[in-house]
């Protein structure tokens, strides 16, 4: 960016590309609202008050404009969009800059998929800081792609593919000083860190903080993110799709507003539902205002103190020097609305669509990935009976938890076969290795599903991502298991051999290549055909993808079989 | 440092270094105070809370425990001490990390004196972040010891010998473009930039921004204060021995104690006899409680916002994974005295003391000064009148100030020789070259100086400080200038041929090897000569410092002559 060229117009001597005239805007830096003209050149603020020319301008009259909007913490890949499409349906919403964590790809196709992820990011109307994945494979129980170490961690940081470490997961590994860890902490030592350490307190927190580690979005209550805070961390207040921590939190910024110079609200993870239905950012702040926070409070958490927290200093407020990236919204409250949005001083989206088309297509080729596996028969799902006696192991569901039990029970043996059982609540599951084609598979049990028929299977299993089917009978769980290789990864439904509604992921087993209008269909269509094989459960394709992520507490069952979290480690399927 | 070293210690698996029991601290992070016992080792803080061994306790009893003071804008040489003086007499009042500016001695020794400040501030209770100096020389009126340009800049800043961008002085070059300026400018992008605008505001003002420049340290009213929070800078309320903004900024803190995350309290230039009565950032903190301002307010000006502003996010806070820099305090309110201080987890201090006695030896060479120079005798200092009718441009002091005014008056003839003149307040003043050898000097006159006999001459003289003499007559004059040059800098009070006091400030011409005590005992003498030459103008030597830089408006007299700032330039003597 060359700055010198703008002072011509900065000091009034040449007309600016454009002038926002008769403007309120939110100031973050006073925390009040001032009226002024706002001029820009060449997508930089240059200059605040009167008496500036411009080769276009746009009367406001009165309007609200506010800094852009800047997602702390989300993972593209769990809004099934690519990043393309993810711009095009949040630029409009007012979100101008994400710092995502590409650790879904980076599982399924290692540090390529994470460069992939870079390359499609460039020239949208949302900029992405990528945090560089620091905890792939989730656990050595789970079979990513690749495990990506503190030397990948380094290249990816020195070659701008990634800004900051992402979020770190590990931390026992971290309280506990494993070397791996420790690497990569050291990797990223003067860069920010951001973390992931639910409940940790006392000492253990203290423990994790030496590691550099400055945010969390994993506080539930307000006791936990209070200690935090006081610790010194960055408060990442999450509203997800289902991770909903705000009304929670909330309060604490109601208490004291200074806060919002320590908090961050962040999404984690969102899909095309839950953003049709409630927004980006943008509904985050409706929410905060909802619960009392006070709105230029609230509005921090999304501009400024993001901006702080990550050390972007071109952008967070609506100031000169600053990237105009420019929000016009009705007003501030409980129930704005976002109606226009400017990046780099140009006009993007009005009245929720972006002005350019930008369609979901994939513009680089994807390494890595084939999306193709060998998926076990029906025959090969069948679990034998050896000792008639024996209990086996199950996975117990907890409602709307991703968090699970551990279970035994005795098996529902028909004809010497540890069968699924809908009267018992008791459906077969099974993980099917994919990231490095071995096929190879375990199979389990999970109580409280919420299945009577059928299977439904997905490619998306969180942290390693390979093919994860619930069914109640083998042959529907191995046609949903065929139907996923075939169509290169998905979520399928499938009832006996017929497939009642699919998504197709294709780019990396997580993204589709559809719009986030397509995508909101496309689920629906899912629920729908889940509906018909009698799951109430309307979390079950989120908890199913949760089932095999082996750092979550209890039992997980990945392609290497179940394992215990809470220390037992690798299970049996049966109790010995 | 190895922070997985400390990991055992902080789980409370292993004893501690150091743990203070019984304490109240002020927490920055969510404005409160805490209670809690905080745990250190290898000079981190490990750990706040219950339950830790040490193998050294301090029993706090409920006193009160702040992080150490931060420093945001400071030139070390305007104390009259070096880096190892300075250290052991602020150590004690809290001060734990100190960015300076050292502008005065690259301008007397170029970019080995910043090498030399670097290396003298190693091994010190207080941790020296130097800005790499963005105006030398102030003005190519001036002649320092050599330029510094973008190309040194860019060293300084990538060997680590600097951190961020000095003040930047050159509001006209940054706002109209200069070339040089901008390379500088261009040289430290993505670092921190500080700077340097009084008065400037609306167009000039966005235009500055434009440089990437990020605070102030030169606001004087409310008004221009506030335009520049708006504006997006940080504010530096500066509080020196005689540039004193403190009473006039304070009720922006008081009535919106959330600026406290925009603002720093500085001190710019203080000296040994402002530090000996008023203290340093304590003493800005008394003010400031006093002023009315919340305590934790004030406090976060000198701790947490410093250590954001300038990016150290090694400190600022106690909390854990911090370096403990501790101060003890009996209270915090607008009595409250530092009782003991604690850097990097070492007691380094205690009733006003440092504990290790630092002398205030220099311990390294400094290239490049001499303090050499020929200085005129007191016939080369008479001033021919050529023609009897002409004027002479004098200038004209104004009461408390380093602005001048440039006045036309006529000489007072006597032999045919311009001459001071008690009765009419006008004194003679000479600058002579010293940081090249080359004896060039230029000779004016100056009015409201307030000699009426003698003189006083000084090698402190900004920005190029080179040996500047204000006098009543040539003996005087010439004999004080003489002995300066003997010294090999300092500041001399003369009368005739007799010497009445002086400071010796051999290194640099700027610095003495004095302690804070006996600095300020000089400095009395020297004041009590001036007071015996019936000068009544306490602040003669600070104004005559200032009365060549030539970046101060109005009329300055440097080695190459009188320089009119405010447009007119270079001016002669006698009026054409």
């Amino acid at each position: 960016m060359n700055f010198k060229a703008l002072l011509k117009s900065a000091r009034g001597e040449e007309p600016c590309d454009l002038l926002f005239k008769n403007a309120a805007f939110a100031n973050l830096c006073t925390m009040e609202y001032e009226r002024g003209d706002i001029a820009v050149k060449d997508g930089i603020i240059i200059g605040i008050g009167e008496g500036y020319e411009a080769k276009e301008s746009v009367d406001c009259e009165g309007r609200l404009l506010l800094p852009g909007f800047i997602e702390g913490h989300m993972h593209v890949e769990s809004t099934f969009m690519t990043p393309r499409s993810l711009a095009a349906a949040i630029s409009p919403l007012g979100t101008t800059t994400v710092m995502p964590d590409p650790h879904e790809i980076a599982n399924t196709c290692g540090v390529e998929g994470i460069r992939f992820m870079r390359r499609e990011s460039d020239g949208l109307p949302v900029d992405f800081f990528y945090g560089a994945p620091s905890c792939v494979p989730a656990s050595a129980q789970e079979t990513p792609f690749e495990e990506i170490e503190a030397e990948e961690i380094k290249k990816l940081l020195a070659d701008g593919t990634c800004a900051h470490l992402g979020e770190m997961m590990n931390f026992p590994g971290v309280c506990l000083g494993d070397d791996k860890v420790w690497a990569k902490l050291d990797a990223a030592r003067g860069l920010v860190i951001t973390g992931h350490a639910p409940r940790l307190k006392g000492k253990e927190l203290a423990a994790y903080l030496l590691g550099g580690i400055s945010s969390d979005h994993e506080c539930s209550c307000e006791e936990e993110a209070l200690e935090k805070l006081r610790r010194g961390m960055y408060l990442m207040i999450r509203q997800g799709a289902t991770a909903r921590n705000l009304s929670a939190l909330a309060p604490l910024l109601v208490k004291n507003p200074a806060f919002a110079t320590r908090c961050l609200t962040v999404s984690d993870d969102i899909n095309p539902i839950f953003m049709l239905r409630r927004g980006h950012l943008d509904g985050c702040l409706r929410e905060l205002i909802e619960c009392g926070v006070e709105p230029l409070a609230a509005l921090r958490t999304v501009t400024l103190t993001p901006a702080e927290y990550f050390r972007l200093d071109d952008r967070g407020m609506i100031a000169p020097g600053k990237i105009a990236d420019i929000v016009m919204t009705d007003t501030l409250d409980e129930k704005f609305r976002v109606l226009k949005v400017w990046k780099r001083g140009k006009l993007v989206a009005e009245d929720g669509r972006t002005l350019e088309k930008i369609t979901p297509a994939v513009l680089s080729a994807l390494p890595g990935y084939s999306g193709e596996a060998r998926t076990p028969t029906a025959e090969e799902l069948r679990v034998k009976i050896e000792n008639p006696e024996a209990m086996i192991n199950v996975i117990g569901v907890i409602p709307e938890q991703v968090v699970t039990e551990t279970l035994q029970m005795p098996p529902t043996n028909i004809g010497g076969f540890a069968c699924a059982d809908a009267e018992r609540g008791l459906a077969k599951m099974a993980v099917v290795e994919k990231n490095r084609g071995t096929g190879r598979f375990a199979v389990g049990f999970i109580h409280g599903f919420g299945l009577t028929r059928g299977a439904v299977a997905s490619s998306v299993a969180h942290d390693a991502h390979n093919f994860t089917c619930a069914g109640m009978d083998d042959l529907s769980m191995s046609a949903a298991l065929r139907e996923l290789a075939r169509i290169g990864g998905g979520i399928v439904v499938a009832d006996g051999e017929k497939i009642l509604a699919e998504i197709k992921l294709p780019v990396g087993g997580l993204m589709s290549l559809l719009s986030v209008g397509e995508g909101k269909a496309k689920l629906e269509e899912l629920a729908a055909a889940r509906d018909a094989l009698g799951c109430s459960n309307e979390h079950a394709f989120m908890q199913l993808s949760f089932m095999s992520l082996s750092v979550i507490p209890e039992l997980k069952l990945t392609d290497k079989g179940y394992f215990d979290i809470s220390g037992c480690g690798v299970m049996p399927l049966f109790v010995r």
